[in-house]
């Protein structure tokens, strides 16, 4: 079914009116009245609704049910990272978002090669955030996904401590495995960290440490900065229940 | 530590000769006479070498041990997809190398708006072969997964039914989930299979069950064609003990 996000103040009433882009996108698949779509408030819940005018720059829906979405995960994953190239940030925010994570969280470590410089910084997160939802509605979530910025590896290891679990992958790590920090207690709020290009340093390692948090490895392999995030996900997502 | 791939035949002797992009490769890294390298038949089997002679066209190195490739997953496992477009493809199979794929296998069914014709297909597996052993390399591995094309999904059904686990993933199952699949038996060899850009067809996914595939769902969000096969690669080699 069709989803559109909306504010949450947009859904008070008893009809909800789709303008700009989700009035395009209506028009665009030709919606007629008394068709079905789900219309999200981005932070888990959703109506079912019917459409009641499909106008040309506006579309009226009519509430038939409000409800929790259902298709958020039970565990909230928070997926920090370390700046990489521009494209490969977009990509994990698209990725981690159809996976499921609850937000992403880039920050500078010592070996970023790139950096959004504080400039271009409001834009940049203005875009990315739209990543996100774009992603969030392909996949049929409920929630979109927060994108974040921190001003450092010190900040991400504080604000990331607070939940259940706090794990950085490092590929020196060989001890450690992610099952076996999944294992240590029971979770329901998990944050991932991952390195830049050039990887982590073993200061910054010592750090997270110090900080409470567990390294792990994702195994024998070097998995590319971007990809190190999404396959903890994934086997988090996995661990946890979800599929 | 810098990773060669020369073929079998050319590490039989006590020394490797590098030549082709291999001896650019060892130019452009300054290697110098008694510096330490692997050089790997891209089968499993790896040497530790030592540089004797630093060319500018060639460069000589001794082997000083000749040992089993120890960054191999211990499950094989088989990507099956169904013909994404073209660069998401190539996103696949340098994804599914670093993540530790044994072979990766396109096929067109019936839903795909992309599949290349035959006169290009020559020249695209060469290249796609080229981005596996590319993303071998980088991630450290001692095999380069091989990337097949097969003519029809009943092809794939059938080989890929061979392994001790054969997995279908299909939006709109929802009883059985990839844990329930992965724990009915233990496996070595796992294959998964996945569909296109606007899925797969229910007609298709019958004929799975009627091949002997196991139909499971990734979770109650939608994956896009190129992140399924790679989370539930990642989910596979979690739950194997990879990591």
């Amino acid at each position: 079914m069709t989803r559109f996000f909306v504010t949450p103040e947009e859904m008070t009433g008893d009809t909800i009116l789709l303008t700009g882009e989700n009035a395009a996108h209506a028009k665009v698949l030709r919606l007629k009245e008394g068709e079905q779509v789900l219309v999200c408030d981005g932070q888990g819940c959703e109506c079912l609704c019917a459409v009641t005018e499909a106008g040309a720059k506006e579309t009226v829906v009519e509430i038939l049910e409000r409800r929790t979405s259902e298709t958020e995960a039970a565990v909230r994953v928070s997926v920090y990272l370390a700046f990489p190239k521009a494209d490969k940030l977009e990509h994990v925010i698209q990725k981690a978002t159809e996976l499921g994570a609850a937000e992403i969280i880039a920050f500078p470590s010592a070996r970023c090669v790139s950096r959004p410089d504080e400039k271009s910084l409001k834009k940049k997160l203005e875009r990315w955030q739209k990543i996100a939802s774009s992603a969030a509605e392909q996949s049929g979530r409920g929630v979109i996904p927060q994108v974040r910025v921190l001003g450092s590896l010190a900040e991400a290891l504080k604000q990331g401590r607070e939940g259940d679990l706090a794990l950085m992958f490092y590929e020196n790590e060989q001890a450690t495995t992610l099952r076996m920090a999944l294992s240590a207690r029971k979770y329901r709020t998990v944050s991932l960290l991952t390195g830049p290009e050039g990887g982590l340093e073993e200061k910054e390692v010592a750090h997270a440490m110090d900080a409470g948090w567990q390294v792990c490895t994702l195994g024998k392999r070097i998995l590319r900065c971007e990809t190190a995030p999404l396959c903890a996900l994934s086997a988090v997502m996995y661990d946890a229940g979800e599929f």
